[in-house]
C-alpha cells in the first residue's frame, strides 16, 4: 500500500499499524490430532493412502475460511482448530464410504471445495465428536457430459470457476457465474451455498441454474432433478442447494449453460443520488433492458473510490471525465453504476442504448473508463483486505437482501447499526455499500465496513455484526443474500427462519445424517447444542 | 356434441353409446359419515355455526376433484368417499386451531381450493382416522397488500384466478398465470401444486411468482420469504410450493406481479413436422425472442383439429387460409403452433417480426385466425370431456416433462406405451399431443387420449396409466410437469425421487403433522402404509 494510503487510514480512522502479521504455516499453533490412527488408517485406506494427508501444512491449509475473522485468527495468538486429516476423495462411491465410516467412529466432515466461505463454513462445531476430516473434492473435477442441445453441462463438484469456464470455453459455452470468489471457489461450493455472481441479472443465481443433482450422504445417495422444472413435489434441489455440506455432499451437478457472448461491454454512469440510482436499478430490473451485470455504489463508496490510489476513481480521474472530475471539481461526486451487457452486435447495441435513454433520463451521466476498471480489478477486492488487516484496519463485508420497498430503510438501519456499533467501541467507522444484485421485487445491499483495530479485533466485530444481524431482521431483510449461513449467521438464521422451519430442516438432517457428522455447527446447531441465544423449541 | 361426432367416434373408435349418465346429487350413493358429533361440534364452533355444514349437497361437491376415474365415479355405480364435514375458516388463526382439534380427534383433513385437482389430490386415503374434513378456503379471499413498488401482492389462499386478477385490475396488474384451471382454481392451489399457466414462457411458473407465504400446519406457522432471493440456507418456500396441502395448509401467498400488458396477440403457425416445430421452440426458449405463451401440437392434434366441429382448425379452415387449406388439399397438415405475444407497441412488434422471422425461416406459414380462437376457447377444452364421457368415449388427459435431448424420446415412449396399452384392451385409442411449456432446458409433453369406454372404464384407464408412468421414468421423464402427485401419482413420484428423498419429505410431514392428519395418501403414502409397488425402504 502506497504512504498516503497509510497515512489516510491513520488520520481518517485512527488506525495504529502495530497489529500482528500472520505467522508462517510452521509458526501456527494447531489443535491437537484427535483422529485415533487406527480410524485414519481405515479412512485412508478408502480413498488410497497417496490421497490422504495429515500433515501440518494440509491441516492448516484446510483449517479456515476466508472471513475477516478467520483471517484475524492467523494474527494473533491461540490454538488453530484445523482438521485431523484431509481426504482426497475420487469417486462419489468413495465419498459415500467415507461418510458410512465416519458416521460409524463419530468423525466430522467438512466438505470442502475452494475455502472461499467468509461465514465459518469450514469451521465445525466438532468438540463432540472423535476427530475431524476434511473432505477435499478437488480430485473431482470431470466434465461429465455435455448436452449442446439442452444447453447443459454435468460437472463433479471439485472444479473451480475458471476449470469449468475453461473446459465449456473449447465448445463456446459459459455458465456466466462470475462471484468475487470465482478464482478459488467450487462448483460444489457455488451450489451449497447458492452463490451469486456478479453476472446475476443476466445469467441468473447459480441455484437458478442447477437442473440437477446428486448427494452422497451417510444415508444413501440423492439424486434429485429429471427435467427443467416439474410439478412432482416440493423441488426438492433446492433442499440440497444452500444446504452447505450440513445435509451431504455433492458429487454431481447438472448446470445450465449458454453460449459465451461475442462481447461484453461495461458501462460506468454516474447518477445524482443513490436513491435515484436504486430507481433506475429497478425500473431496468422489472421493465427491462436488464443488463448482464447491475451494481450502484453509495455516495460514500463513490466517493471513498475516487480516494483510493489505482481504484477505478482515480482511473476515471486520469480521463478528466464523469464521477472524478464531477469530484475533484468539489461537486458531490453523487453514485457510480456499473452496468454489463452481454450479447452480439445490434441487439446488444439496442439493450444498451435504450437503457442510456433512461439512465441519462434519469440524471445520469456517463463515466469513461469505470465499467472497464471494474471489470479489469472484478476479483482484486478481496486480496487488499489482507494488506489493510496488516495495516491494523479492522475491515469487512456484510450483505443482505429485501424487497425494494423495505431497501432503503434497511440500508439506514444496517448503516447506523455498524456504524454506532462501533463508534461505541471508539472506533468510528467508515460504512460503505452498494446494490449487488437486482430482481424484479427488491436488491442485495453489499456492506464494506473499515475502522481501526482494537486489541481483541474479533471480539470488536463480532459485537458489531450482531448489531447488524439485529438490525437486519427488524428491517425485513435477509440475513444473507449470498454469503450464506455458515457458524457466523446461525443464529439470526434461526430467528429469520422460526422454531418450525429450523424443526422442519433438523428432521431432514437427522434422515440424511443420522449421527449429525456432516458439518456440524454449519447452518444448524451440532448435536446436543441448543441455539445460543434464543433456544430452539416448536412453539404454535 | 353434433351427430356428425358421434358417428365418428362410433366409426373411429368403436364407441359404443351406452355409458351411464352421472346420477343427481340425491341418486349418489355416499359413503356414511363417521365424524363424531361431539367432535363435529368442537370444529364447528372454530369457525363458526354458519360456516360449517355436513348436508349432501357440500360433501358431494368436496367429494372429488375432476380427473376421468372420479367424473367416472359419478356415473357408476359404488360408493362414492365423501367428508363427513366442510368446515370454511375465516382466518390463519381458524386454520390452525382446527389442525391442532383434528390431530388431537385423528380426523384427516382435506385443504380445498378450486377442486380441480386431476390427480386425486382431495382424496384422502384416510381409514386409518376418525372421520374426514374438508377444509374449503373460499372466505380466505381478500388482497391483503400491494407493493406497486416491488411488484409484489400479498393475497390470502381462497381467492379464484378470475378474482385475483379482476383486485389487480384496478390497479393496472396482472399475475398472468392462467392455466386450464384458472376460472375455477385458487391461488392457493397453484401453489400446493406447482401449477404452470398457458403464460409461463413469458410470466414464469406459480411457483417462480411466490415470493413468501403463510402455512398453518398442525405444529405451528411457518412464515417463509423475506427477499426476491437469499442465501440463508435452503429455499425452504420451495418445500411448501408442490407439497400439495399434505405438510400445511397455504394461508397467505406474497406473489410477483406485472403491469397488465396493452396488447396480447396470439397468432398461428404451421410447422412442417412436429421434430422441426420442436427445433424452433427451443430456438426461441433459448435465445429469443422469447414468446409469452408457446404452444406446439403434433401432427395427430393438428389433424384433429381440423376435424373436430367447432375447434381452431375448422375455423382457420373456414378462412380458407394456412393448415386447414393444406389439410383439406391432402397435403400433411404439419403442426399447429400457437405463440402469444405480450406487451406494448413496438417492442412487442419488434419480437414478434424476429421470431416470424425464426418460424418462416424453418418452412412455418402463419395460419390466419387459429391464435385468436385458441385464445377465445383456451378454458373450454375440460368442459368437452364430459359430453365425451356421456358419448362412451374414455377421455384423459396426461403430462410430462424432460430435458429437450430427452423429449423426442420420451414423446414416442409415452405415445407406444398407452397405446399399447389400451390396444391390448380391445380399445385403441386416438393419441394427441402438444408441447404446452418451453424452457431454455427442456418441455412438457401434453397428450390427450381417447378410445371407447369398456364396461370398467376406470380400471382400463389406470391400466393405461401405469404403462405410462412406466413409460415417462425409463425415458427420463418427470412423472408430472403441472398436474401434480395426487394419489394417482404417488407411486411413480416414489420411483422418481427414490426412497432416500422421499425419507426426507416424510421426516418433514412427521414433524409437520405429527399425527399424519394432512391430506394422507396425498404425495406421501398414508400413516401405517407402505407403498404398494415398490416398498420405501432405505437403501445406499
Amino acid at each position: 500500500m502506497p504512504d498516503g494510503l497509510h497515512r489516510l487510514l491513520r488520520e481518517g480512522l485512527g488506525v495504529r499499524c502495530d497489529t500482528p502479521v500472520p505467522g508462517s504455516i510452521d509458526e501456527l499453533e494447531l489443535e491437537p490430532v484427535r483422529l485415533a490412527d487406527a480410524v485414519a488408517a481405515e479412512l485412508a485406506s478408502i480413498v488410497g493412502a497417496p490421497h490422504a494427508n495429515a500433515d501440518r501444512e494440509a491441516r492448516v491449509r484446510h483449517a479456515l475460511g476466508k472471513s475477516t475473522i478467520e483471517l484475524l485468527q492467523l494474527r494473533h495468538e491461540g490454538l488453530l482448530p484445523a482438521p485431523d486429516l484431509v481426504l482426497y476423495p475420487g469417486s462419489h462411491d468413495e465419498v459415500l464410504a467415507v461418510l458410512v465410516v465416519c458416521s460409524a467412529r463419530r468423525v466430522a466432515v467438512v466438505p470442502f471445495g475452494g475455502g472461499t466461505t467468509v461465514v465459518g463454513g469450514v469451521v465445525p462445531e466438532a468438540s463432540a465428536f472423535a476427530g475431524v476430516v476434511a473432505l477435499d473434492l478437488r480430485r473431482l473435477d470431470a466434465l461429465l457430459e455435455l448436452d449442446e442441445v439442452s444447453r447443459l453441462a454435468v460437472f463433479e463438484p471439485g472444479l473451480r470457476g475458471p476449470q469449468a469456464e475453461a473446459l465449456l470455453a473449447r465448445s463456446g459455452f459459459t455458465i456466466g457465474h462470475f462471484p468475487q470468489s470465482f478464482e478459488y471457489a467450487t462448483l460444489g461450493g457455488f451450489a451449497a451455498a447458492r452463490s451469486s455472481g456478479q453476472a446475476s441479472a443476466g445469467y441468473g443465481r447459480f441455484d437458478d441454474l442447477v437442473l440437477a443433482l446428486r448427494a452422497a450422504t451417510p444415508a444413501g445417495t440423492l439424486t434429485l432433478g429429471r427435467a427443467p422444472r416439474s410439478a412432482a413435489g416440493p423441488d426438492l434441489r433446492q433442499l440440497v442447494l444452500g444446504s452447505e455440506g450440513a445435509l451431504g455432499v455433492i458429487t454431481s451437478l447438472t448446470v445450465a449453460i449458454r453460449p459465451a457472448p461475442e462481447q461484453r461491454i461495461y458501462d460506468g454512469w454516474r447518477l445524482p443520488s443513490f436513491r435515484q440510482g436504486a430507481a433506475v436499478l429497478r425500473a431496468l430490473a422489472q421493465d427491462g433492458p436488464t443488463p448482464t451485470v447491475v451494481r450502484l455504489s453509495d455516495e460514500a463508496e463513490t466517493a471513498f473510490g475516487l480516494a483510493r490510489p489505482g481504484s477505478a476513481g482515480t482511473g476515471a480521474a486520469g480521463t478528466g471525465a464523469g464521477v472524478s472530475s464531477a469530484g475533484t471539481a468539489g461537486q458531490p461526486p453523487g453514485c457510480l453504476a456499473i452496468l454489463g451487457w452481454e450479447g452480439s452486435g445490434a441487439e446488444l447495441a439496442r439493450r444498451r442504448d435504450q437503457a442510456a435513454g433512461l439512465l441519462a433520463a434519469a440524471g445520469g451521466e456517463p463515466v469513461a473508463g469505470a465499467g472497464d476498471e471494474w471489470a479489469a480489478g472484478r476479483y482484486r477486492a478481496p486480496y487488499l483486505r489482507d494488506a489493510l488487516l496488516d495495516a491494523g484496519v479492522l475491515v469487512e463485508t456484510l450483505e443482505t437482501v429485501a424487497f425494494w420497498s423495505a431497501l432503503h430503510g434497511l440500508y439506514e438501519a444496517v448503516s447506523v447499526a455498524v456504524r454506532d456499533a462501533l463508534t461505541a467501541q471508539g472506533t468510528p467507522p467508515v460504512v460503505l455499500c452498494h446494490i449487488s444484485h437486482v430482481y424484479a421485487s427488491g436488491a442485495s445491499l453489499y456492506f464494506t465496513v473499515a475502522c481501526a483495530q482494537l486489541d481483541e479485533p474479533i471480539a470488536q466485530w463480532r459485537a458489531a455484526k450482531a448489531a447488524v444481524a439485529d438490525a437486519i431482521l427488524a428491517a425485513g431483510g435477509s440475513i444473507s443474500h449470498h454469503h450464506g449461513v455458515g457458524t457466523d449467521h446461525r443464529e439470526p438464521y434461526e430467528r429469520e427462519l422460526g422454531p418450525l422451519a429450523i424443526a422442519a430442516l433438523r428432521a431432514v438432517k437427522r434422515t440424511l445424517d443420522p449421527a449429525g457428522i456432516l458439518n456440524p455447527g454449519i447452518l444448524l446447531p451440532p448435536p446436543g447444542a441448543g441455539s445460543a441465544r434464543h433456544p430452539t423449541h416448536e412453539t404454535r
